[in-house]
């Protein structure tokens, strides 16, 4: 429709999908939805009625071949990633993929191969959290060096309840998976070792989970991290994170917003999931993975050997969580291509 | 250079103008910067080549007959507003004016005359603290009734400094202009009349100055409003409003985001001027705005009407400072075109 | 029953001066209740069962002739301090006598001219704000010129409800006097006028009662007071101050204490009532009180001076709360006496 | 000098004897200190000036034999504590012994067994976490159930820095000891095993320690502690303590006081050291056992068995800090003596 902006071919027409092309139509600059991606036919047209000027196709393929996409956005469930990017990396489209990048190593690392094959990185992972204004802080504060070095970082994800399709192990690939991406990329150092630690099941968890969990993450440069991780809590949504330097702390994702005092208390609304929590980081995510695309360095956030270190870390993770014990994740070097 | 997005002329290219030129370009969806209309051509040309797509203009007059132009977006000042809004409604565009609306009740009444020739109202007046996140959430709460009637609003205005050209009517026209636009919106009633204390006065305010000062509103159901106006204060920028319900109090403008311990304090950063303070605020007007005038509606926000009766304010609020006394203000009905 | 210990004669053992008995007999050291002067012997008698080594008396002079009073705390209403102040006084005594000394300025006169026929000041005057930890610290703040002057104080002072027997002038003398106590003791400057303002009227107050007010205090050195007085806002009780400084502003009276998450939101309990907002100011009153006559100085607090320049203020307030308009109070030199 | 008060020698005239010294005369009602021993004559005078009515001894059996002790308070280093314990329990006297009861369990065992032979429990241990409001804010919380059971404890404990006495097994037996007694009181449950994790070390820790750690507890009722260690974060001195419930969190030790906007932040003062952040937790302490002597029970806070349950889970701890790995406590079961 435009000459300028961005024809996206959005991949998943599910929550996440839909919420990305209301996100492209209403809130983004530079781009707008050109195509969706998404076999449920009657989803796919509720998707385009919101979105002037899509049009619907069963496959990406299709969308390519009809010559309307300059990038896309993939929302659909992580075992579908991979026959999506490789397609699209085939056609040399920028792709912004939802975590995770792929489930296994193996499927990330066949994706780092396709990519290795262009002349620059083209995939994104949407590890949002990067995005997220405090988490920029906390990273700022790293880097300055204004409070020391960084010794241990204190992580709380709690989730007042998941739905009946969320398994134990989603605990690490669904959940945890997003520290595996922002505690490295804060503490500037991989993640070597993984362990989980079992309190006191809570009760109120569904039968199939054990839960919270607390796992414990070790950095290449000494730093620790814990992160308590709950599924069930029922108070609310809340990510946070403890930053402990040599000369101070720093902390992250504290309330905010109007106070009330009523009823013998003073209180403040604690968010109820991440669509409020991550609101603004998912709208930055978004608008700054257009204009690199816009000025062709195509990433401008989380790449694909990051969404593969991440998946190394999940696999262990996934270990620890079921079979106990320290589970050491060997280095790889990063290769220049993703430097 | 779209079908659908809309063209807008911006007007001023001033710091407010330069930054909704960065704002329409950058961060808001359905609308582009088509012409700059700024007399002095360094500073036309200057903002232009941030803006692709952009012409410039000496006059909105010409922008408008090349035909380019499909809404304006004021951002001179106030003293030159009336120039431009009325060859702006007498080319039927959609307008939406920084604050104030005219610094002159007088020539706020014949906009409004102007506007009212026409089949709707055209203009938006930009008041951007009614797209502020709290700001809102505290006006549901007043709506919800939730906490019982309002009874008062207590007001925090504090600047660290203002620049040479600020004078002493300033404390009133550029600064609780604000208050007399939020105030009545959140308690959905008129100002009825108005008072200036004099505290003792801060030393480090420029010579011209005696400041602060405690503005106290009433309006017409009885709710009591008071205004501590700073502009000297050196620690930062804070805007905060504590609003006494009858069964309860609310408090919005409190600090928030990352907090550090060091050097025996815990501490967070507080704003340093307005920009970002209320960055989102003018996102969201400016986008809200554009949907407007892309459905046809023109308005999502305070429009003429509300312009004028802030300009009334602003009248009795100048003649409390330099005067004395309780200064009231008429009652005037609003018109059905602005209901 | 101790050879070093004050022997306190308590006069009145309603729920202010049973709440002392508590104190000096199970918190403050070196003191012991000796004596109970109550009219009332059902409730002398359940007050000295409390108090081991207590006897009850009906009248402040039949225990001075017991021989068995060092010291005097009066906690009797108002009206009845001068007929108990002036026998203490004449028997030489050290005196803590609740606030307010007395209700009016004529009868504080009286109360000043018989003190001053002894060696020193012998009345401290119970305005226990002075003790809490916090106004000590804005006061501090005050006296370090560490933020630039004083410039404004801006009060709160919010019950949940009153007794049956509070009435309309009371929002002056028994709620509002603390305000006319410690504002002066914090800017180190007398009152000159006072002011009271109507919000709209809290439709849950009693009937009798025409309420929030806000009354508007100026002092000597052109500080400005406005104190936010509100006795039916239902939500727990609240004492805090924000005070504005020519660089830098600073908070007490903010929540504190354990922060829950539960149900959607972050809370913390509000106090209920004085009791223990000011636990600890009272215990620290009482505690350097009886230090004080242990060490022959009698007082370390607000003297009687400090509290007849308050029954001159209160005297001030209601004419304000009744007549309007701005009323002044005139300059009178503190005596020497009094330094 | 009374007949009432408690006589109360103190047993060592160091920082926390003369801490305590001063309470007992200033701040503690129905006690006075009759006898201070300490062996350096010089610092025994010093304190004595400071207590009239108390007399210096070199032995505690020296001030036994003087006839004028009704309690001791230990206030020496812990490996001093049995031989003070000791002659203290053969003359049937009441113990408030700062904490530890002793270093070592084997010690413990033999100060249990002397003091079962006396008709009740005499010994009350100096851990004053449990006096502190907002810890027994928490405890209420737990035994409420009102956010569901308790699941973890995430405790954090940062000292500025430590004196040069101070080596590596301190961090456990001097540090840690206070959690592995108020997380089972908290908990209602006993400390089953001890972990240490190693974080990258502070650069800016004195060369002979090897800090932060972390320390995870594990409890008899599956309850998870993880417990940050830090006594070189130089910023002040921290306790907090997030508890985490099956429906809710809880959050203790956070920032209060006054609030102050000044130079581009909003800050408040964090606690330099233990002195003032547990000021009130010792008053508490102190008062309370006092008024425990006096009514004939001894002990109203945690008792010889808390004391030993304490050295063991130290044992423990020091072992996982120096050979790594899970160290595990064996059950023993609580004597009736002690219930």
């Amino acid at each position: 429709m435009t000459q300028n902006d961005v024809r996206v071919a959005v991949v998943g027409a599910g929550m996440m999908g839909a919420d990305h092309i209301s996100r492209l139509t209403h809130r983004v600059s530079g781009a707008f939805v050109s195509a969706i991606v998404e076999p449920d036919a009657a989803r796919a047209d509720a998707a385009a009625a919101k979105a002037p000027g899509a049009q619907t196709f069963a496959s990406l393929e299709q969308a390519i071949s009809a010559d309307i996409v300059d990038a896309v956005l993939i929302a659909t469930p992580g075992q579908f990633h991979e026959p999506v990017i490789l397609p699209a990396l085939e056609a040399n489209l920028p792709i912004l993929c939802e975590k995770p990048l792929t489930q296994e190593p193996e499927s990330s690392r066949r994706v780092l191969e396709a990519e290795q094959k262009l002349d620059k990185p083209h995939i994104q992972v949407g590890f949002m959290r990067r995005f997220d204004r405090e988490y920029e802080q906390l990273r700022e504060l790293v880097t300055s060096n204004d409070a020391g070095e960084l010794v241990m970082l204190r992580c709380v994800h709690r989730n007042p309840s998941v739905p009946d399709a969320y398994h134990q192990n989603m605990l690490i690939t669904d959940s945890v998976v997003h520290e595996f991406d922002v505690a490295p990329w804060l503490a500037g150092s991989d993640v070597t070792s993984v362990e989980v630690k079992h309190p006191r099941r809570n009760s109120l968890a569904p039968e199939r989970l054990k839960e919270p969990i607390l796992v414990i993450i070790e950095l290449a440069n000494g730093v620790l991290v814990d992160v308590e991780m709950n599924v069930s809590i029922q108070f609310g949504y809340q990510v946070a994170t403890e930053a402990v330097f040599e000369k101070g702390t720093a902390r992250i994702g504290q309330p905010s917003g109007l106070e009330r005092w009523q009823d013998g208390r003073v209180f403040q609304r604690e968010h109820a999931d991440f669509t409020t929590r991550f609101a603004d980081a998912y709208d930055t995510e978004v608008q700054r993975w257009v204009r690199a695309v816009q000025n062709g360095t195509n990433v401008d956030g989380p790449n694909a050997w990051d969404g593969y270190k991440v998946a190394l870390a999940c696999e262990a993770g996934v270990t620890a969580l079921n079979e106990g014990g320290i589970v050491q994740i060997p280095h790889e070097e990063r290769p220049a291509f993703y430097a």
